[in-house]
């Protein structure tokens, strides 16, 4: 091989690289944006922010922005750049996650979109510490998706799928307590139903930061660990295979 | 070229044809599968059937059986024919519908779960007009979107896209009603819930069914129209773009 086109291989390879890890960036920014729609909806909820409220349901906008503009650079990518192997699997993981940061987005809104209905109806609501408990922990399960992504962190990733376990279970919990509520006091009914959809989001947002850890084991081992039962992952496995 | 090439190369072509329609018909499969989930689970809950309700439960894992093997194809043709234009739409276009599909089947699952609370509980519920209502007419939108993407048809996949909206003030108009059961008759908060949760399923089913035809949009015109809203949406450049 000429020297030319040698330096020529680099080059290109270097400029792959190089746009592969803006993928990640670019990923990473759209996580720290929708964490924040997350963060932004349960403080309106909790302070009876009203404008807070608007403002987060308003950004969703961005959020979708987000997606498309990333989705499109994935697109070019793998068109441009017919990657393989691993670096194939990074795309179609940014690709598919950004559907589930979307969605989480959409769950942030539809919490800002109850807290709204709350506040002005100028409800005290019941079950606002199951909210409060429940939202840092998919947060925290979120949050720690995203480094895992970042990271290539499978140990941390897979910490990620077994937590989801435990958020169902305080979700159901908190269910429970809610409708017991209902039928002590009918007048709480339509707040109650306001605070029962906003856990169902919280819930919801906990299966995609759930879905966002298993991308993370496909990506650095090539498994794809979707719909398998956590009990049943042979964690051991996972981190052995190459 | 040399004739030996030339068969070679239209050999190869043909085998890759024949790959993309598979991906098509095995998406068809699953859309197939999906929709007879729904019409079970529904009807489970209208005729208080439990087997066919738990029949439907069970049979969730081969829905998530079918995008998994789904993807994995997807994902080979990727990384062996690396598809340009119209075809990597197509096959991007695939896995993000296997993604809805399976989010449609975990709403179909939902569904004959709350149907089958409800038959143990024995509670003859109110609102069951309205979940056969909606339920027929998010499987036309699913029976559409399918149809669209089979036949790449844009003017069948824009009309699936404005249905969507008349599930949407279906659904809160249902949703109203049964918040009048409840504050009516507090005995009947727990049945009712069942209710809500099946008439949200059914809303989740149609977004689904609108992203799949706005997949269509994409891979036939190669435009992204997701997050546009359906009013802003002219059509007639859609219909015109090449």
């Amino acid at each position: 091989m000429d020297i030319t086109s040698d330096t020529h291989s680099q080059h290109i390879s270097r400029q792959f690289n190089q746009e592969l890890e803006e993928l990640k960036t670019h990923l990473m920014a759209m996580g720290g944006l929708v964490e924040q729609q997350i963060q932004e909806a349960v403080s309106a909820l909790l302070e009876g922010d009203s404008r807070l409220a608007e403002r987060v349901r308003d950004n969703d906008k961005a959020v979708n922005d987000m997606q498309l503009k990333i989705d499109d650079e994935c697109t070019r990518v793998l068109a441009r750049r017919q990657p393989a192997a691993s670096d194939l699997r990074l795309v179609l993981a940014v690709i598919r996650a950004t559907s589930d940061l979307e969605r989480i987005g959409d769950e942030a809104s539809k919490i800002a979109r109850n807290a709204l209905s709350l506040i002005e109806a100028n409800q005290g609501a019941k079950g606002v510490v199951e909210v409060r408990h429940i939202s840092e922990h998919v947060r925290k399960m979120l949050r720690d998706a995203l480094t895992a992504f970042a990271r290539f962190d499978i140990e941390l990733a897979l910490e990620v799928v077994h937590e989801d376990d435990s958020v169902d279970s305080e979700y159901a919990s908190a269910m429970r307590s809610l409708m017991t509520f209902m039928m002590e006091d009918p007048r709480a009914i339509s707040p109650v139903l306001n605070v029962m959809w906003i856990l169902r989001a919280l819930e919801r947002i906990g299966d995609h930061a759930n879905n966002l850890a298993e991308y993370v084991v496909y990506l650095v081992k090539g498994l794809d660990i979707r719909h398998v039962d956590p009990e049943e992952l042979d964690e051991a496995a996972i981190k052995r295979q190459d």
